[in-house]
């Protein structure tokens, strides 16, 4: 069954289109999982530290894989600690899956031809159809079309799919991304110019609910562009990063669903895995209680906005 | 040293501007490196698969190490064999730092906040500096300025650099590069507003060769702009990908040097280290032996076109 299709069925499945992001900073990990050895250096070595993140994003997979379709580990973070933090995103990745959920992972990957190739062989598909086994990878598009079609390729052919960075959440995404473009009834931001390559990619490729490999991330922090890119974007999934501690309300990301409570996934990181550290769950039993009472409170705070999904 | 100086002593110590690319691709490996294992689900396991990279990469860099200033291994293709491709790819770094060379690593990162800066602590310092201990990594400017903001910061701290992509070399990149944006005075192309970019990060840094710790990255395959950039870039290293395989000649090139000699870094992958399986060295005495040949000939190929480095 293609992505999309995946996807759809287990949003309906799970009630929502929640995705939590494993987004592990040391300085933030719940002081249980921080280690105590006598020696700082021992402490601090990226193996310890990886260790930590290892155990810290399969806890975080245990605790949301009853309750959410989708989780989305945050390469940057496993990458800073060298080939022992790479080690542990596998893990993680690996822990994911087991345990049902549907994994994109957090690349912002890019390059050209058979590189673009490589990237694509690297994190599109599940178990040892790739070097990672995830189910998705996020996408820049400064390179080109011709630097997103070998992705779209892989993925079509391993049931997996990309999303494409269209209209970022960061306070400078303007800065290219709403540049006006083209001319005549072409003319438009880089990011709608974007979006419409990212439709035509989708077009060949649509599974039964409509929607195709090819998805698209736009901010909750831009809520007007949402709900336009919802329209120009109809044939993909969105990924909503910018929920909460950014600012992203439950009202704005709503923009970005179809009525049929499909269409996109609401990513939230810090205000889940770091729950323990918010005053809102200063009263949890442990720091996995405030973990999974952050996301039930996520799931019934869009689910006051969003229709319940179905196909 | 800042690593803006640092490139240019080393640069001027070697002679050329030449950058060797670590691109290892299994079928392409030398058969000695091909892995003779009874078993072919063995022979290519990520494990096996690896070790071969590791031991391909590592034997590169001691060919290339007396002959050039600069290697830059490819992310994507150690990234395929998930976590045991990371770890060959942290040994071939490792590796070149010792040999004397300088590394960039090209992984084409991109994100925003606290997310860029773990990027940046992944990739840009030396030895324990960071996760990788490489000098430098290649970065997409998608998501804008504060997304470019974090790397220089960290750059600066740890005379390390980055090198931002502003023109590439594939046929589609004018897709999104070449399309005009602004008005008035500021109108130009995509990859013009980000060298602004770039020259603008580059200013409060420059070193006393008169270029910054932010590079771009500009293709061979198009030399008119490439020579625009080398006028509009004044403070930049620019990297010169596209050379040989895709296209670009010596003299195409030079057009991205200054008249010093200095400023440019022309990378050639294939072309060196797959130069076994081109009729031109057909008759070396082994692989290594035309790695070795292949890149004495694109030194003296762009020197008949290149001034002879000096500060």
């Amino acid at each position: 069954m293609s992505f999309a299709q995946i996807l759809a069925e287990e949003v309906v499945r799970k009630g929502n289109g929640v995705c939590v992001g494993i987004d592990p900073r040391f300085e933030s990990l719940p002081d249980a999982l921080k280690p105590t050895a006598a020696s700082s250096t021992v402490a601090h070595s990226p193996a310890t530290r990886a260790a930590a993140y290892a155990q810290f994003g399969k806890t975080i997979v245990d605790i949301v894989a009853p309750l959410v379709p989708v989780v989305k580990p945050q390469a940057a973070f496993f990458e800073q600690l060298g080939p022992a933090g790479m080690i542990a995103l596998a893990e993680v990745v690996q822990h994911a899956i087991q345990r049902g959920l549907i994994v994109i992972l957090d690349g912002k990957r890019n390059d050209i031809g058979t590189t673009a190739e490589a990237y694509a062989e690297a994190y599109l598909g599940r178990g040892e159809k790739s070097g990672w086994g995830s189910d998705s990878l996020t996408v820049s598009p400064y390179l080109g079309h011709d630097s997103l079609e070998p992705f779209v390729k892989t993925a079509v052919a391993r049931d997996a799919g990309i999303f494409v960075l269209v209209k970022t959440s960061n306070p400078g995404s303007g800065y290219l991304q709403d540049q006006l473009v083209g001319a005549g009834p072409e003319r438009g931001t880089v990011y709608q110019h974007i979006a419409d390559l990212v439709q035509k990619l989708n077009a060949p490729h649509l599974a039964p609910c409509g929607l195709g490999p090819v998805g698209a991330v736009v901010g909750a922090t831009y809520p007007e562009q949402l709900a336009e890119m919802r329209l120009r974007l109809d044939s993909s999934w969105i990924l909503i990063p910018g929920y909460g501690a950014q600012g992203g309300t439950a009202k704005d990301v709503a923009l970005g669903f179809r009525s049929d409570g499909l269409g996109a996934l609401v990513n939230s990181s810090r205000g889940i895995i770091f729950a323990h550290s918010l005053a809102r769950y200063s009263g949890a039993a442990s720091w996995e209680a405030a973990v999974e009472q952050a996301t039930r409170d996520m799931i019934d705070e869009l689910s006051a906005h969003i229709s319940k999904p179905h196909l």
